[in-house]
């Protein structure tokens, strides 16, 4: 709740949905429009069932707001199968658009990295990803200020010919595509800046996402151990300055991962989600709305 | 060359091969034996047909030397797919084995955790993780003092039925498999210590282990440069402190990856090999075979 009220007075239009009485107890007297919303689909319910049994759930009235236009898009930090499901049979896809897609924003040296299917879709076929690089190009592009996204195929090894016979043949198509395809690229590329879009199949992209997320834990639990040891003076100067390292790695900062091909953005925050993640969740889904991110996809998507 | 001059000194009986002068001129007086073999399969050229034309290579005439057995193993820094073609094709594999595999050992905050398929097989079917499982556990209980090695597979997720097809069905097999089967785990819980063992297809594996390296260099690189601003007193005393954990995390310690599931003990170095890692890979081909490696594998493998 702290997150809706630090995005509102940044500027967001903000709707809260969910238990009226529970949120307008948590404003605690603060304005912001509420939509009464009493059901939760859980963690552990299946998706599609629970769209059918609660009507009345929070995902379901959130897709049933941007299906008539009363808002733009929702930021969801609950079941993010639900809310795959809310907004794909809801919401509706863009027309065109085979998959509907999650794209996480991934922290490089350079411009972010968009890296996608990020989970959505763990089997696909040569065109999926054809379409997945032309949304994340769209995506990059519209936050990033980015002018023609370079899009990488996920990739063990550089030549053409790498890979699976989805890769091969996703390759063939990429090349013929409207975008900017820069070709395959490997796991260790993601720190080098060779990319604005990484794709790849869904299994492959959670794998790739977790196994960096429990790389950079393993480091940082290793280098705190180590400098553990040093004296009182140097630590008050190092840590400080480790700070921002930490900052910009953090998931926080970009606040979710997208969900791309429906119809209103989407944005998808981690259950633990802090206030200043959810109210960055909140100021990308403005931003994405304010520069017509479903229109763009619209506007690119091939293959259909 | 330094290498093997050092792993000699620690214990280790090297056969040298490739072109004798320039060895010899490289050994400079130091007493090793060494075996002529003029030719060199280059990183450019098709494995199979190097192979074939090259048979006085240096990498076909070590697989001579391990088939006749005149040596145990070999360790290369050449080409990685003419390594496995002259191991799988001239050493030939252990019976009962569908397909040697590429394990790599990964550094963890506990046991390191043995990493398979790394790349050899990028299309498998459930049977041969099932194999990759029982594999990669000898060589965890081989060099690791771990008495019944936890196997787990690599996932989306960690309940029974995440994943694609080849996930669901090979979790089947492997809780019907003679190992100690642990379940799914993710990509971040490498750093957990939850297996010794971390079973995939040789596409995820190469992705999942690329993106380590990835990421370990970006953190690096922003740790450094976050660091660089502090005064040189608290440098001098936390650059040292860092140390280990570079160190600890790097591929020299571990020297290279095995080549599991043929009649001999191979390891594969990294073709930047420093004197160091050169030295490691040969210890460890050199215990592999003093533990008998080659021997538990072929105790192990079901399903052939």
């Amino acid at each position: 709740m702290a997150g809706a009220i630090l995005a509102s007075k940044l500027g967001v239009d903000v709707l809260l949905v969910g238990d009226e009485e529970s949120i307008l107890r948590e404003l605690d007297g603060f304005e912001l429009p509420v939509v009464h919303a009493p059901d939760v689909i859980g963690m552990g319910d299946d998706p599609a069932s629970g769209l059918r049994e609660k009507p009345r759930s929070s995902i379901v009235t959130c897709a049933r707001l941007v299906r008539s236009g009363d808002a733009a898009g929702f930021v969801s930090a609950g079941s993010t199968g639900a809310a795959m499901a809310a907004a794909a049979i809801l919401v509706g896809r863009v027309a065109g658009v085979l998959r509907p897609t999650i794209a996480t924003v991934f922290p490089t040296l350079g411009t972010p990295t968009v890296v996608l299917d990020s989970g959505a879709n763990p089997d696909v076929k040569p065109e999926h990803l054809v379409q997945f690089g032309e949304m994340g190009a769209a995506l990059s592009e519209t936050y990033f200020q980015v002018a023609k996204a370079r899009v990488g195929l996920l990739n063990i090894g550089e030549e053409k010919g790498k890979g699976r016979q989805l890769e091969r043949e996703a390759y063939a198509l990429l090349e013929q595509a409207p975008i900017n395809f820069v070709g395959n690229l490997e796991g260790r590329d993601i720190a080098l800046d060779k990319a604005d879009v990484l794709v790849t199949d869904g299994f492959t992209g959670n794998v790739f996402l977790k196994a960096t997320e429990g790389v950079a834990a393993l480091l940082t639990q290793l280098l705190m151990e180590a400098i553990s040891g040093a004296s009182p003076e140097s630590l008050a100067e190092i840590l400080p300055l480790l700070e921002p390292v930490g900052e910009r790695l953090d998931y926080e900062t970009t606040g979710g991962a997208h969900l791309l091909g429906v119809k209103g953005v989407v944005v998808i925050a981690h259950g633990s989600s802090t206030r200043r993640a959810v109210s960055n969740a909140l100021q990308m889904a403005h931003e994405g709305a304010e520069r017509g991110l479903v229109e763009r996809i619209a506007a690119c998507i091939t293959l259909g």
